[in-house]
């Protein structure tokens, strides 16, 4: 007879009843060829002997195997072991552990993709946290969200939504974004324009996915936001980056490109550009447009961050423009709401939506029905307005605070301009106070900063950092803009 | 002077102020040529008398246009449109409505995808639908979600949890994942196998994104999953179809397969395979693991039905046995809860997560954090186990009555075997009662089934129907067989 009181281990304290767990572990040594095919297991009672088991542990074991077919029962001889399977080699009687399959790499042939990211507090505790550019948490408004969703809970309906969902999207969160679009960026569209997805970065992969094919060239603004730029590489495209100066990105050389070559797609980020929070300027966005319909260029308009402008009126996206249906317009209420909901849009002819939502489709199905039907409640019953102008008011004295304390602290070290919208300060280092010495001095201190790796991807490093000033009030940055003077 | 009076049309009840709608107008008419760069705008005055407007709010307007570089104030002379503007054609003058771009589509080059789905109830009412196998959402743990929400939001912490996320999923849920996996599935992993994704979908999307390269040749049973299909061709895969019957997946032709060519991905669902609802043999599991393990070959196992069966314990998926690393293990909580949040998880070696986590960053940065914690938390207060202890036995009811009640109305028009687990019965009808006409009839009497188009994809059409009984009641799954019956 075999080891079992060695090959078998039971735990008794395990959420599993005891008979599974040994049904599991003979299946596995049958599987594992220790335990040969043909052969009987020992009769139970020898077995509950063994194994210091009752006996009907036993016998609802080999009952559970043989329901598995790992097992036969023949009348008068015992439980045998299914004699059709493979034969294997057995390995070895020692390890108890079971077996771990996940342990080494397969070492399957893909492609290993650059991990760029923003700096996260991970085990260590930081008194602080510089960002990209978020919004502040602490003013999301959960309570209207979670009152919202007891609201749609206590309809008699509340099933079937649970039930249902479209892959284009919940048609009352389309509808409320109608008016929502048109009121606030000049959109005019019907529901058959609109996409909802998980949040601007699903938009643009899915754009990019349905317009990139391998080779294909693309433009974007140097400096960029690496993870459209990282999107489209993987999708195969070869970027080609334009200069963004102080009016946005460099129209004219896009002129150009156009002109000598094949362009797939631009992508643009007209407002707040990312990393440098420049705006296109009326003269560009002009000229941009006759290019757009001129060359029937497709363009992806990442505006995700339209709705935090400090200056004056927003200005209207490319989209609320004449363009000919060539500009694919995208947006997120993620940072509008603070919430962690991840929820955005893409804006689009109606028969680029239809093939984009079958593209979704095979990635993520769709999204999260009660989220959507709560987003449209939210959008109705004025809550995403009111947080924006609250946040709005809130976010502006926040950039004037950081851009203030900038100046006077960090003097001639930085360089910056106060940006007139976002989330963001894009601060430029002098060459001899690298980011990463910075990055260290101020760790230690309890104050976490990106580094630039993020904002030089493709590019020479700037040695530019974004502070994000929107989730830290007057005090935080304060503090900030102190921890990092002492660590000059 | 332009017309004015007819180009700008003010909504006094809008919810945006009327200088920005008038400002938004003005550069609509100055982006489309309308009013020519170098022009001036009628004084303040004029334009007050023309539009029946508040002068202080047409003053409010050219500040707008002025701080958005659209016109430039020049003392003494007036509002001067920027003189910089490329000139344009003007278009007509007709048009009062806003222009809509996305009226005509572009026809960007993007190949078509078909469009494959099950049937949904749009705007026509059905007392009864069939689905592909659901879950009853009207069991869903609502209050016990609702409860976990609250309770972590009065956490002080909170805000911290809705700013960070992980691409790879919270670690409190990647934690509670691990037992979970071990206790139900034999799986032994860490937190570094686990990617926490959207759903079973995106896992299979990010995998499969991960091993095929286009003309990689993936197999696939047949008939298969029409959705994971669509996923691999719309990657490039070429698709090599191996027969389903009653044992599972042929697998002495996908080792013919192996051994003659170079083959990049197996797709598998072993416990309950869609449509058919066939497990795995013993016999052919064991030679699978031998076939995996000798051509290093990699396996997407798609087990999106484990939680349900009925006849016994589950056989434990390949991904607990021996396997090198080789298999991908997917699985969901979106069928196992029937909440609307969708939830679903890869496990794999912690090299390929790693990469599976950067790709899953550029196409959805994350999830929802605060539902991810939410998640864990009803892992942990043992509600995923009760739910699915309690619908496994009422979903085991309701096959018992949809398959007596098929057999004794439905007799001779329809084949099928009683499933042993998972939430639907395939049933094949006879080719006299064309689906097509069956469901025509149907719909006619309230009764909304799929038609066999996503059973049937790239196949022959078997006049196949997986019936869904877990949504429905006893009384609703008699009606369904009496509607059915009727229609023959």
């Amino acid at each position: 007879m075999l080891p079992y009181q060695t090959l078998i281990s039971i735990e008794k304290e395990n959420r599993i009843p005891v008979y599974q767990q040994l049904a599991h572990q003979l299946a596995g040594l049958i599987q594992r060829g220790v335990i040969k095919p043909g052969s009987f297991l020992p009769a139970s009672r020898v077995m509950a002997g063994t194994l210091q088991l009752h006996r009907k542990t036993i016998v609802a074991a080999y009952e559970e195997l043989s329901s598995m077919d790992w097992v036969v029962n023949l009348p008068r001889k015992g439980v045998m072991v299914a004699s059709n399977l493979p034969s294997i080699k057995p390995r070895t009687f020692k390890s108890k552990v079971p077996v771990n399959s996940y342990g080494a790499d397969t070492g399957f042939c893909f492609d290993d993709m650059p991990e760029i990211g923003y700096a996260t507090p991970g085990k260590e505790k930081f008194k602080l946290v510089v960002n990209d550019g978020f919004p502040d948490t602490r003013l999301a408004p959960v309570n209207e969200w979670a009152q919202a969703m007891r609201q749609f809970l206590a309809q008699p309906g509340y099933a079937a939504a649970l039930s249902y969902g479209s892959s284009q999207g919940n048609m009352h969160l389309r509808r409320a974004m109608v008016p929502h679009l048109a009121d606030t960026r000049g959109l005019s569209i019907t529901t058959d324009h609109v996409l909802m997805t998980r949040g601007a970065q699903m938009s643009i992969y899915l754009a990019a996915a349905m317009l990139i094919k391998p080779g294909d060239a693309v433009i974007v603004g140097s400096p960029g936001y690496f993870l459209a730029e990282l999107c489209f590489e993987q999708l195969g495209a070869k970027l080609i980056r334009v200069p963004v100066d102080a009016g946005g990105i460099d129209v004219a050389a896009v002129a150009a490109l156009c002109k000598t070559r094949k362009i797939k797609m631009l992508y643009i980020i007209p407002h707040h550009h990312h990393p440098t929070t420049v705006t296109l300027s009326a003269e560009r966005r002009m000229e941009l447009l006759q290019l757009i319909r001129k060359y029937r260029l497709a363009v992806i308009e990442d505006d995700y961050d339209y709705d935090f402008h400090y200056a004056s009126a927003p200005i209207l996206p490319l989209a609320s423009a004449d363009h000919g249906g060539n500009v694919i317009y995208i947006g997120s209420f993620s940072k509008s709401l603070a919430l962690s909901i991840r929820c955005g849009f893409m804006i689009a002819p109606a028969g680029f939506i239809e093939q984009a939502t079958r593209l979704r489709k095979l990635i993520d199905i769709r999204g999260d029905n009660l989220t959507e039907e709560v987003m449209a409640m939210l959008l109705q019953n004025g809550t995403v307005d009111r947080h924006i102008k609250k946040t709005n008011k809130l976010y502006s004295e926040r950039r004037d605070v950081l851009c203030r304390e900038l100046e006077s602290h960090l003097g001639d070290a930085v360089e910056f301009t106060k940006p007139n919208g976002g989330m963001a300060v894009w601060v430029r280092f002098k060459k001899k106070y690298p980011l990463k010495v910075l990055g260290a001095k101020a760790a230690k201190k309890g104050l976490l900063i990106n580094s630039d790796l993020p904002y030089s991807y493709g590019k020479e490093p700037t040695n530019g950092l974004r502070m994000g000033f929107a989730s830290l009030n007057t005090a935080e940055l304060k503090e900030t803009v102190q921890i990092l003077q002492s660590c000059l």
